[in-house]
């Protein structure tokens, strides 16, 4: 009988945002009257800007008509969006890229868990913990991950971000082949400055090894000294895969559309004393098991490089991060610490002494309605820590501040 | 150094489409007053009908709309889709599904490209010969081919299909683990009868194997006695997976919108002893690795299903089997061997005696500026066709039609 991928058969089950649901839905049974408000998921609330909306009703006219349908686009995207994005996020940064080296998607979740595709089957994976978990997976189904015990997975090099370590990794202390970073990061919302992150690259050169930046949370970026992309550090062309998206930048999570960069100038081993330019391994992969992202989302995300559409989408981020900073405020005001939420959606916030981060859940669940994010879920080191999101409307964060008040 | 995966570097340069866009711009360039028609490529002309355009428009207001936005949508797609698939394309042929059998995708090279995912490294797959080439590749880069000689992969089963058997394959003589199907076929355009793949099911159910149907031309059978679905065929559900596209059908091809049925009944051995149901890999797979299709794209493609889309695409398909009548015809008449398009868009055109299928390539093209492809780039067993494409205007197919009959 046909054997199915023993990788899949050793993943673990997610059991955090099944059990949140489970909780919240018994909470709202015996709570009938109370408005729950969810601080909990990482998912935007405002609709699309109106430059995104009329980019995407003339596309759907163009392809009503003969004389402007289009088929099949190109795998790697339509060279007007990849112009856009290698003008507007790079060269105006002192980023010089070609456009073969932009690889546009339907979703950074994609790029990412298929991008460990090019990579031998015995590499060694370094993730941070707390971590989003899709690097962590994505390489357990491809065996990388050795078996799960005690917590961890045998094979995978963790890196603690900690408070003791201002969420900052130390550099491995064993060699890996393949390092996952996410800045502006999920789920601490903490960043890494220049110098830390020209470090990160400079031990990947030392060492040999390939950085899969995930830069998905870019758009948040508000401090001047944070780099908005990998490349402008030194060398990082050489070493670093940089994943991007729309979903956050412009509301697109329900549009799909992202990118990857994969420089020319990054090569590994072919494993027989060559080398091998990851860039047309990542082509071919997407020739042959991909078909392009819609080219009406692709007139939609090059809509958001118009200055209309950037005035547009900046606006709502500046929304979402005021969110942020009123949230940020309300739980200092409980005595609590915070990370984050400055150039990230994302705040993490310290549970009260005494209790762990599925406690601080239930109480803000049964004390306030509110349901945040138990950092546990992330990984053992996100004890002690839950996740808030910036993400709700501007009356729900109004009235979760509220809530959060009453509870001092 | 860190090593990539050493199943890219097998693959064989796929010359075929490189080769012809090379030799009709190099006839382009020698004769600039003549109009080159393609006959050989496998996309749609014809723009969206009204019914999926409408939708479009009404999701997208939607989207721009704070009362009706959506965020993420379910990884599987969403239940409106589901249910209008279950209903009309199986139900109505009486196959039961449930929604949850359904999962829905970007596209059919997608699912096929990463269907591979859930099986052993070392299973052995069966494929066609001619065949699609993305079955073979997604199973090159995982490894399961083995080396290439002597125009074969050392690991591949290969299912010849020719005059002599009428298409249709026949059963292997050593197991296989993993079947690739493609029925109607790209790219003979032939169809397999109930009988012919009742064969197949029985064969599978017999050796324990799993069926990989692609069915993504399904929308182009005329004849009474041709099952739709594989499901059709009593016992398929335990031993097969379907995969069907919107692209064809519709005209989806920039659209982007497929689905794969994974019945619960598929069970597959864990290699321990036990049984592990399919679905639940594929379900984990696109939770971990995809985030679902586009909300205004799923409303396109479920508008496909209403009574006035129904309608229109019929209508579309219905110019392109004309297409295809037509085409047959012509090439008959050129007192060659004609198989294919009548249940599908593909008419498989034997080549004049004394020629090769790029000597036909190339007879056609200096001499009626017409372009199709060599049946050679689809496999060995392709030798002595060429693949001609029904998805031309109405204008350029008769036009083409004309410049064949003239060369007679």
């Amino acid at each position: 009988m046909t054997k199915v991928n023993a990788g899949f058969l050793e993943l673990q089950r997610n059991y955090l945002f099944v059990e949140i649901a489970h909780k919240v839905a018994a909470f709202k049974e015996a709570n009938p009257g109370k408005k729950v408000i969810s601080l909990g998921i990482g998912d935007v609330t405002r609709p699309l800007v109106p430059a995104v909306v009329s980019a995407l009703h003339r596309a759907v006219d163009e392809m009503g008509e003969a004389a402007h349908f289009r088929g099949y686009g190109p795998e790697q995207g339509y060279e007007f969006l990849r112009e856009a994005i290698a003008q507007h996020d790079y060269k105006a940064r002192g980023v010089d890229l070609r456009t073969d080296e932009i690889f546009v998607s339907d979703g950074a979740k994609s790029d990412i868990g298929n991008f460990q595709e090019l990579f031998a089957a015995d590499s060694v994976v370094a993730v941070t913990n707390p971590v989003y978990p899709v690097y962590v997976d994505s390489n357990v189904m491809a065996g990388r991950a050795g078996g799960f015990a005690a917590g961890r997975w045998k094979r995978l090099v963790y890196l603690p971000c900690l408070k003791s370590n201002n969420f900052v990794p130390d550099l491995p202390k064993t060699r890996p082949d393949m390092i996952y970073l996410c800045y502006p990061n999920n789920p601490t919302g903490t960043v890494l400055s220049r110098e830390a992150l020209q470090g990160w690259v400079d031990y990947a050169r030392r060492e040999g090894c390939v950085l899969l930046y995930d830069s998905a949370y870019e758009a948040f970026i508000q401090e001047p000294d944070i780099p908005h992309s990998i490349y402008e550090l030194n060398g990082a062309q050489e070493v670093a895969v940089e994943f991007r998206s729309f979903s956050k930048t412009a509301g697109f999570t329900s549009l799909r559309c992202a990118y990857v960069v994969v420089p020319h100038a990054l090569q590994l081993s072919d494993g027989k004393g060559g080398k091998v330019a990851l860039n047309s391994l990542w082509n071919r992969r997407q020739c042959t098991k991909y078909n392009g992202c819609a080219y009406i989302v692709q007139q939609a995300a090059a809509a958001v490089y118009s200055q209309e559409g950037r005035a547009q989408v900046e606006a709502v981020i500046r929304g979402y991060l005021q969110n942020a900073e009123l949230l940020c405020t309300a739980v200092q005001d409980m005595n609590l610490e915070v990370f984050g939420g400055t150039n990230a959606p994302y705040i993490w916030a310290g549970v009260p002494k005494g209790m762990d981060s599925w406690g601080f859940f239930e109480h803000l669940l049964q004390s306030a309605a509110l349901v945040c994010t138990p950092g546990a879920g992330f990984g053992a080191s996100g004890e002690g820590y839950v996740r808030l999101t910036a993400f709700g409307t501007e009356e729900d964060t109004a009235e979760a501040i509220r809530r959060l008040r009453a509870l001092r």
